[in-house]
This record gives structure tokens, sequence and C-alpha cells, in this order.
């Protein structure tokens, strides 16, 4: 069901504000409107969130995970019905939101199992030493706990597997932590369905309501009023720099500042190694298309700059490159401002004197259609001028013609913090490689080699995150397992009774998880 | 040698600005003067720091470990003039300082074998799955990887185990990061003769000069400088509120923010439980003065706070803790900064209309003596005004007599972070605490029973954090080896030959150090 309302808790609320969503395909405005949170609202969801803390912070592990797995088949149990509000509110095809909601669906049962094994309690434990001198040790018991009730604000590039449900919610939902999602306006009744299968699943569960809230709306009041609330602790946000730096600016001048993770810009260098280039230049040309032009560009990970040695073999792929994007189709972009943001970019790109364009796709009929845009220029104009550097969100990608490795290891050491780097590196080219992987791992959270750093798995070794400004935490990942750490943090329990002590701490070891003892970890057992 | 010159990587340089230490004990200026380090002297040192870091970041373990215990070693050699100089510059006792010289020395071995240990590199395998559908996995490695150089300041406090080779320092090595160190001006001689045993070390293992810079000075643009230098990519600070929050805002107003890890303030309240109160008042009032009065109070895990029922159980403690302070000795203070601060409080909270003093420590000769004291209010008075729940750095403590323990869930639980809480909890009282443990876990990185705070073990299950302001991020600690997390970021390497990967990701696991393979952990091997 979607009629417009707010979820605060169990309950379902309208409010007298109100806003609409558009199908960016048609330029239609969607029924029904929607419910604007006020602050009202926000502080209602905080005190409800941070009602349920200790309870929710407390549930077993396997209580946890059953819950997180019913969100999951909650979603599911929406049926099509969310594949055709999400393709209506975003534009994209069908195919991708089918594979989207697997992968969210994917995410709440991977982390049902982080929450099975245990791991991420990082419990430890340092037995008494009664009998040392010149002092005994206490007995040390360390755990990591939740961090308190979390503000999540749903990204407008993924309307299932990072919004109200995806990476950041699952995560902090398995750490133990309320969630308040801010809702994106761009997707407010996908929002809503996927919003209410977890509040079924919290009720179905038998936890307290406060475990989760949806607040969609269309202010930048809302989410500040969120990452104000002195019972937030922690937020989560994937979206634009300037959005995510006004959250990190919010939360430092709160009493108690709180860690703000948001994931914001990036570019994505790919570099193309001579001998990679010289092999198989016309291949790497089309893959390097269609990563660029998939989902039309609305990608994190998108390759918005490739560096290569100049000459032949390079004009030869710019030639392939360039060919390849004249043939290919626009594809609708999620929202009118993306949009005109992708517009305003490519043109700035487009009439700077230090840019030739190299081809554009084709033009669309219809509304809020990305025409891909391929550009070059030299490192020298690169290096020049900060803005040739600066994200354009969408299909737009800037070849940066080297002299030398060197130089492209210049241009690199230079780049601000990415979330990736891609290598096309044939094994004639490791030896150049291997001294440019040092440099290019202090810029980056993942580097990647002989793919596309588009299409991210979500798994214990993912690092989706890096440097400012790809992330304000460049410690962290917003995907992946890793992910749940954002939101925990260590306790140390000394000569506690053993009924003070949390479970996971306790001799006995009843929840079965790998700890370390004395400094020495134990395997996991599943 | 100490002769008051700047260390800059291998050199020692005499600046024109110089400023002198003063012994707190006697009040005389003690020789020789100090060079003052300068905005030049900071980038120089950032260079040279960022020119080794790439060279020690990929020192292979056991080197780097080595490279720690020779600086442990070249400390002991210093022999007893470290102790004179620290004791003369200080005003801690010969006991005391020995004691610490060892905790300096055994935290330096302590993370040489975290190094060996190899577990905090976090190495993640997820193998290649060509066969899974409907798309294949990639290879996915994580690992940690060093931050960058780190700026390191000096606390006063600890001027050996907290000071230039302290906590921070040996952490930040121990990471793969060049460390910086702005020294603390109480204790410049002792700083020197410990950066000097440092410069040896880094000179000894063969590493690049940079890997260590000692830059001494008394004002607070050097500081400020540090933090502010682009190549510093994280900071490690123990000190007072207002100049961590300085070094937190400089840091986040830098074009890339880094991370600031600063431990501030904490009044470490202490909760007596009923039946420990009844049972053992007289003892816990003898151990409290002990506690409070220890080091002149000087440390950052001070009593500064006590909680109870009152009634006539509480009076009897009272009574016996002032007559116990009644009889203490004053204790010489670190500087007459700090001295004329601890009066200032002491003053304040005296003079306070809400607060009664139950006692005060005998007066001392001579000047800077810390004469201890002990201060009583009611939780209403100590809610309604936020300034009795400042810290008071030295021995002073103040308690607050509740009408029952849900009056005293309520102060803790309107408390600012705390770094600890201590319980006096007797196996009667286990089940009226067993409901304050959550209450106070939100508020303390450690809570410890029928203990004192004082007296930090050095262990793997050790926290020495907790959330603002006991700290400018909850989620460390800077004392025990969980503090290494600080100066580390994940890098996930996806599809990389192997001639590309870190050694810490190869298929042979040369350093046999354990991992996480396919999301299991293997257990630590050494």
């Amino acid at each position: 069901m979607i009629d417009g309302a707010l979820l605060i808790g169990g309950e379902a609320r309208q409010a007298a504000n109100r806003f609409t969503a558009v199908n960016p395909a048609s330029g239609e405005t969607l029924t029904p409107d929607f419910s604007s949170a006020n602050a009202d609202a926000v502080a209602e969801a905080c005190t409800l969130a941070e009602d349920a803390f200790a309870t929710y912070a407390a549930t077993d592990l396997e209580s946890r995970a059953a819950f997180l797995e019913g969100i999951a088949q909650n979603i599911l149990d929406i049926g099509d019905e969310l594949i055709e509000r999400a393709m209506a509110e975003s534009g994209l095809p069908r195919a991708r939101l089918e594979g989207e909601r697997g992968r969210t669906v994917g995410q709440l049962k991977l982390f049902a199992g982080v929450v099975r094994q245990g791991d991420f309690l990082d419990a430890t434990i340092d037995p008494a030493l009664p009998d040392r001198a010149p002092l005994p040790r206490p007995d040390l018991r360390r755990v990591n706990l939740a961090i308190g009730p979390v503000a999540v604000f749903g990204a407008s590039n993924f309307p299932l597997a990072f919004s109200v449900a995806g990476g950041d919610t699952a995560s902090a939902l398995a750490a133990g932590c309320p969630v308040v999602v801010k809702g994106h306006p761009s997707h407010p009744g996908t929002g809503e369905l996927v919003a209410r299968a977890i509040q079924k699943a919290v009720a179905d569960a038998g936890l307290p309501a406060g475990v989760f809230s949806y607040l969609p709306g269309e202010t930048n009041e809302l989410g500040g009023a969120l990452v104000a609330d002195p019972r937030i602790q922690a937020v989560g946000f994937t979206g634009s720099r300037g959005g995510g730096l006004a959250l990190v600016r919010i939360a430092a001048k709160r009493d108690e500042p709180i860690p703000v993770y948001a994931e914001m810009s990036s570019i994505n260098p790919v570099v193309l190694f001579p001998a990679a280039l010289a092999a198989r230049g016309a291949a790497l040309a089309k893959e390097f298309v269609g990563s660029l032009t998939m989902g039309a560009g609305q990608f994190c990970t998108n390759p918005g700059l490739v560096l290569a040695v100049d000459g032949p073999d390079l004009d030869a792929f710019v030639e392939a490159a360039g060919s390849a994007l004249t043939d290919s189709a626009p594809a609708t972009m999620l929202s009118p401002g993306i949009h005109a943001s992708f517009e305003q970019g490519v043109a700035a790109l487009a009439g700077h004197e230090a840019v030739r364009t190299v081809a554009r796709g084709k033009s669309g009929e219809g509304v809020n259609q990305a025409v891909g845009a391929f550009f070059e220029t030299t490192a020298d104009q690169f290096l020049a001028d900060v803005k040739l550097s600066h994200e354009v969100f969408g299909s737009s990608s800037m070849l940066v013609r080297c002299r030398d490795l060197p130089e492209i290891a210049l241009v690199i050491a230079k780049l601000e913090g990415q979330l990736t780097a891609t290598l096309q590196v044939d094994p004639a080219d490791e030896a150049e490689a291997a001294k440019l992987v040092p440099v290019i791992a202090r810029r980056v959270g993942r580097i990647l080699a002989n793919g596309w750093p588009t299409g991210v798995e979500v798994a214990p070794a993912m690092v989706h995150g890096g440097p400012f400004p790809a992330t304000s935490d460049g410690r962290t990942t917003s995907v992946g397992t890793l992910a749940i750490a954002r939101f925990l943090r260590p306790v140390c329990f000394q000569n506690l009774a053993p009924a003070l002590l949390p479970e996971a701490l306790h001799d006995d070891n009843g929840w079965g998880i790998a700890r370390r003892l004395d400094g020495k970890r134990e395997a996991s057992p599943r």
C-alpha cells in the first residue's frame, strides 16, 4: 500500500505538508502525494528510537538475524508492485531493478549471517593474572556494542539497494542500532513500500516499534533536524558532496559530535597500461563505453577519468571509444535535477578551452535523457584546473593524455580521494604497475585490474569507501560486511561478575562465537 | 644528551626561538634552554615523513617489530639520566617514573608482538567464484594499510608513557605510519632524551630518517601548523578539552579533513551500591582517597565523581573519606599552569552555594602543591548546574547524594561521555547493578567493578576511550593493542595479479598470519 504516510514507529500518519514525485521518463507527476516530515516528526521518531535502543541492542544474535531475514522476505512479498513503482519513480529498467531487489534482499541475508557468526563483536578476553608481579592483571573483557540510534539518508541512484532497506540500514540494524530513515524525495512510493515491509518485520518480531521509522520529505531542514537530534549517534548517507558536507558540518556542531559516514564524490580513475592498450585497445574501448553508459552513468563508481600514455595506441583507443559512444543510446536519468546537473557539467567541460570533446552519444526523444560524453585533455591542463577533476554525475568521462607513466603517477598523487581505481594491465605491464599501486592505494578504497569499477560485490573483502571526498571517513566502507563496523564502539568490562557481563563475554561462550583469548584469535566456527 | 635541539629526521638543529622548563617542585628554571619549532620546521618534518612513508609502510612485519624493540632498548639504555630529568621536570617521584618507563618499554614491546602477529592487518580474502550465476564473483582481497604520517602531541601527565615514545607513537609506528611529535613544553629534556633514542633506532634499522621527527615548542601555532599540514593524515592527542577541540576544529577545516584522536576530559563516576557500602564503607573510603590523591590526582581516570544513595551508610563513608583525606599529604603538581587551574577549579566548587566541602588534604610547604579536595552535593543540585560536572584536573572529587538507584541512573544518563565508570558492588547488589550496566555502557569506554579506575592495563581487551568529550572519537582507544586501529584504513584489491598484491594477501601467506577466508576467520598462529 502506498498512501503517502510517515511511518513513525508502529504508526502511519499523514502530514499536512505534501510533496509529489515525478516520472523522469515522462515528466508526469505521479500519485498519490506524500507527507513531508517536519521537526516534530523527527523528534518523535528519535524518541521512539532511543526508547527502543536498550531492548533492540540486547537482542540475541539469532533473533536479530531472523529479524533481518524477515525484512528480506517482506520485501520479496511486495511482489511486482515494488518493481513497477521503482521503474516509474527512477526511470531505471525492470531488469536492473529486479537485480537491485535481489541485491537488497541478499544484503539483508548476508548481514543476518554476519550477526549469527558474531565476529563483528570482536569479543576479546584477557583473563586475570592474579600472581603477576609487580601488579596483578585484572580480568578484562571487551566487546563491540551498538552505538545508538542511526539516521540513514536514502540515495536516489539505488532506490532499493542504497535506500530505505539498503546497505546502511541493513548494517545499522545488524549492529543493534534502531534506524530512522530520511526517505529520498525522488522515490517516495518505492520508499514507503519498503518502509512498510520493515515496519511489519519489526512488529512480527515483537520488537519495540521504535526500532524503525521512515520520514519522507523534500526539505533540507528535515535532514538537518535529524542529524542534529541528540538521540541520533551516527549517520549513513550516500549522495552529493554538497549534501554530505552539510550533514558533516551539522554533526560537528552538536554538543556531542557524532560520526557521519557520507559517500559523496568520485571520478574513479582508469589507467590503461601500455601493453594492455597495445594488445586490446579496441576491446577496452568498447568495455569502457559499456561501463560509462551503463545505467546512464549514475553509479558512484562510474569511470569518469581515463589515464594513459600518449601515442598511436591511445589514439586508436580514443577513436574506438568515440565510435562506440557515438552509437550509444541515451538513457533516462533519475530525476530532472540530476539531469540538469549533468547537462550543466557536460556543457562546462565542452566549453572549456583546454578540453576537446571526443564524442557524444546519440540524442534521444523525451525528457531527462543522458547523452554520453567523452572528453580529452593533457596532464598539464588537467593539473592546471581543479574543475576538470570534479565529478559530473552521469555518463561523462575525461581522458587525460600523459607523457609517460611517472606523469600518470603524478596525476594520481594529486587527485582527491576516490572510491576506486582501475588498472588495465597485461603481464608485460606488471613491473611498471607495481610501482604505481602504492601511489594509487593512498588515494582509493579499491583497486581493481582488468575489469570495470561499476558493479560492487557485496562481500567480506569489499571496500566501498576511500579518502575524502570519496567519503567523509576513509576508514570505513558502506558496502560489504565491514560496513557494520561503522555503527559499533568497543567497551571494556573489568572484573565484572558474570551476571553483569554481556552474553558475548561469558566464560561459557553460549553464542559459540570466535573470540580473542589472551591476544590470540579463535577461528570462526561458521 | 640534552642540548635543546629540534630533531628533524636524522638531524639535530637549534632554533632561534627558545623556551625553558621549570622544576615544579622548586619553581626553579632548568637548563639548558630549548628550541621552539616554527612553521618551517613543521613543513620540513612533514615533508620528510611523507617521503619516508612508502618505504616505512612497506616494511615487513619482522623488521618493523624489531625496530619497535630497538626503540625500547634505546630508551632503557639512557639509564638513570632519563629518570632524574623526568623527576626534575614533572615533580613525579622516582618509583612512579621507573614504573612509567617500564610501561613505555612494555608498550613498545607489546606492539612489536602485535606487528609480528599481523591480526591488525585484518587480511580478508574472498576467492573468485567464476561459475556463480547470474554473475561470477571476482577475486577480492582486503587489508588494512597505514593511513599516512601521524602527528602526536605528548601529554604532560605521562612524560614517558604518553609522550614522545608513548602509546600514540608506538601504535602509529606499529601501523606503519611515520610520526612527527609535538613535544610537550613541560618536559622538554625528557622528551629530547627519548626522541634521540627513537632517532637512533631509526638509523640503526636503516629506515628513512623521516620516519620520526621531534618538534618541541610552547606555542599553539606549532600544534596548529602540524595538524594543518597536508602531509599529516591523523592526529593523536592527550590533554585538555580546550586543546583537543582546537585541534579537532583545525583538522575539520583542512581541504582534506583528517581524524583527530583526542583524549580530553573525564570525571569517571564511581557508584557505591548499597550492600557494598554497608559491608565495606570504611575500606572503600580509604581506597577512594588513595585513588583520588595518587599522583596528585593527575590521571585521566581520576575518580572525580562518587554516586550513592543517601543514608547512614553513606554518611559513614563520607566521614571516613573526609578523615582519610584530611590526613593525606600534598603532592607536587606537574606544572605551575596545571596547579593554577586546579586551585581555580577547587575554589569555584568550594564557593558554590550548592556544594559542601567535606574535607581538604594537608597543606604543604613549597610551590605547586595539590591539596586534595572532596565535595558533596545532591543529585538535584548536580543536575541543575552543568559546571558541577566539569573536570577539575587533580585530586578533587564530588560526591552526589541520590535518593535512590533510579536517580543514580538518571545522573549517569545525563553525564557527558566518560573514560570509565566504577561499580562498588557486592553480590547482593547485582540485580540492581545489572539494570544500571546498560545505562553506564552508553556513556563510557570501560566499566570496572570493585577496584579503582586509576591504573590502566595495557592489554588487548583494554579500552581507554569513550564517548565525547572523554575522547573526540568514541570508536577508539588510546591504550591497548586496539589503539593501532586508529592509524589504519582498509583497501580492497580486486583481481590483481600476485605481483601487484601486498604481501599479506598472497596465496602462500608467507607472513603466516591469521586471515579471513570466504568470511571465516583463521585462528592466530601466535
